[in-house]
């Protein structure tokens, strides 16, 4: 079967960001994809000054979470199966960065929280805290989909074999690690993982992919 | 410090490939070289029918194992240390894919045992069953040398993830594995997985080599 790989733009605008995905998955299934996915945050800015803004009460629901209801209507609507990349998540007191996967019932079926942050500091080059605003998911996150057992991860989660492992012992047909790398030590670690995981793992397909971030 | 990765040609000549990988070896550790290594199998042809004809008796040593008697005289007289990549060893009634790790003393440090046999069968392109006379080797080898600690696995056992976790574990600042990949399923694994286990394991560096087979 089919699957869609998103390649999202994303703005300042959350409505705008919403609005494009829904469009994007539009097509996707149009053009016959069964399974689609999304990529890291993409319904915000990557900063921490913008994960507390944008965040939602995925569990809430309704209109605490405009961009998780998009992916539960089109889910439901499109009889597609959504790895919806991932938006900050409000939790109480706490910001995750949190996937959702939905399936073509239009239910939420599983919700990963990413568990490794990215913290990095290359003088001259980049300096990120995730861990500054976001706390760690501390579980792993497998589940039964209609196109098949998904075992998910988010960006730097990949670089951790051991989650691949617990997947691939779990029987996962798939592992789907949505990213949002950066250009300073992302290229030359992205295929590469991906590629690594898969061949370990001995999984049908290990996808990755990436949020152009354009504001 | 320089590592010199040597790829040999085999003949069916047991005296000459000791002769050309005695030369090859010279001639690294005279451009400077500390570490060097020789690729898998590399004073008999890779077949089943020449590994019992050209297996030899390491333990027993000096005549009995010509080839790795060449291997302590020059590490020692080169003051190099020498991951031998791998000859057939016979050991009692049982055959062995085995890696000789050799110090700058010229002593015999390690003695890894190939312990995932590449059993293959893809019909028309490749057959052929490591397995039909050779016996698996049963523990990791870790070693410390000269140059730091190493890890060794032969050419299949690149595969598997839990060899290089063990070993990064155990600590190893280098990962070797003599390879002898065939052309059907090498060229889409060897430097994904190298790459691999180097970057998972966080490790100085995960070195492979072929050896070319004319023969």
């Amino acid at each position: 079967f089919k699957i869609a790989l998103c390649q999202l733009s994303v703005t300042a605008n959350k409505e705008r960001n919403i609005a494009h995905a829904r469009k994007v998955i539009e097509e996707a299934a149009e053009k016959g994809a069964r399974l689609v996915l999304l990529p890291e945050i993409w319904n915000s800015p990557y900063s921490n000054d913008s994960f507390p803004v944008y965040a939602e009460d995925i569990d809430a629901g309704g209109d605490e979470s405009p961009s998780t209801a998009m992916l539960a209507e089109l889910a439901q609507s499109l009889q597609i199966t959504i790895v919806g990349g991932s938006i900050p998540e409000r939790s109480g007191d706490k910001l995750y960065n949190t996937c959702c996967v939905f399936d073509t019932d239009g239910k939420l079926k599983a919700k990963h929280r990413k568990i490794h942050l990215f913290d990095i500091d290359i003088p001259g080059q980049m300096t990120f805290k995730e861990s500054k605003t976001l706390t760690a998911g501390e579980t792993p996150t497998i589940v039964d989909t209609d196109v098949g057992r998904i075992g998910i991860g988010i960006c730097y989660d990949i670089q951790f074999q051991e989650l691949a492992a617990i997947y691939a012992a779990r029987g996962a047909h798939l592992l789907c690690y949505p990213g949002a790398f950066n250009m300073t030590t992302g290229p030359l670690h992205w295929e590469l993982m991906q590629r690594a995981r898969a061949a370990d793992c001995q999984v049908l397909s290990c996808s990755f992919f990436l949020s152009k971030v354009a504001y």
